[in-house]
């Protein structure tokens, strides 16, 4: 039976199956989609594939995806060398600066302390973020990890780790989401947006 | 604002947004994933991408997807030669392959009759099945094209092409899928069923 699949598409099917949120029939759709789609749609994607691993790296300052190091924004003489915005991953960064709003630096965790996927501080870059403070410079440290149980932990462990060093340490607000329905808000969400409520 | 995003990553996200089925936000998703994945993930994605079109042509013949033409079902001493299924879509034929009780050969449209797609009679391999029936030996065509109204459309007009060829046409039974529960079939399916129903 599974000789009339021929040995290319069952690797693609299995190299598709591979990636997260695609299961078995994803990667045999996409699989066949690319059969029939012209040559030039599965070839740039394998170009680009292979681009992505030989022509970016990590910014050896703060961490992010980049193809010179330091990375644009760590080079960029107008952004302010006094703030600097903690995220867990570079898509974060990237909402962030989507808001065109904050103009300091950032560092990049790549990830959140995670005990039960087994992720530790010392997994964390961590360590280069107090070596960053330490170097100088620095005021404010705004610690944008994730709203939940383990960008909770491991804001928790940075504010512990930095508060000796003479830096402001802040953190995004909790509270409603701009456009949410009160109706529809968990109460967790409600709960904060009640305790940091701010006068009119 | 943009320049925070590398090039290789902007053209990974850009080619996983050509796939079906993969909007921009799934496209970062995985273009982030395999940024911090072993390497060896999107190399191997990569390459099982470029054999895909290096390495498979589709079958001189049926029109299967294969590496070697005739393809390994065509060019098996064991089919029945008589009975030829013809389906839409190669995943089709592996769909009928997996049941493990057809022995006989395939014939892949690749697609079927649709308008609105603007993809009429000539754009699928109607004409080399009237050649594969011309040229004698085949008793039986079992239309398997899906169960809708364009596998409905092309079923029947591929009857009609066939009608004066003195081979017999069968099609795919309808009917109450297995497993399934009356209470949810749709009424289309029902009706069928009522229509196609066998003495116990």
């Amino acid at each position: 039976m599974s000789k009339a699949i021929p040995e290319p598409v069952t690797k693609l099917i299995e190299a598709f199956s591979r990636l997260p949120g695609v299961g078995p029939k994803t990667a045999s759709r996409l699989t066949y989609f690319l059969l029939r789609a012209p040559d030039e749609l599965a070839l740039s994607l394998s170009e680009a594939l292979r681009e992505l691993k030989e022509k970016t790296r990590f910014c050896s300052v703060c961490g992010n995806i980049t193809v010179d190091d330091p990375c644009a924004v760590c080079s960029d003489p107008r952004r302010d060398r006094s703030m600097v915005a903690v995220v867990e991953e570079p898509l974060d960064l990237l909402a962030i600066e989507r808001t065109a709003s904050f103009t300091g630096l950032y560092h990049v965790l790549n990830g959140a302390i995670s005990p039960i996927n087994g992720i530790g501080p010392d997994d964390l870059r961590i360590g280069e973020l107090v070596r960053r403070i330490d170097a100088g410079g620095i005021v404010e440290v705004i610690i944008a990890t994730n709203p939940g149980q383990e960008g909770d932990a491991t804001a928790m462990y940075i504010r512990r780790e930095l508060q000796h060093k003479g830096v402001k340490i802040t953190r995004l607000a909790r509270g409603l989401p701009v456009g949410g329905d009160l109706e529809y808000v968990d109460s967790v969400t409600l709960l904060r947006a009640l305790q940091g409520r701010s006068e009119l």
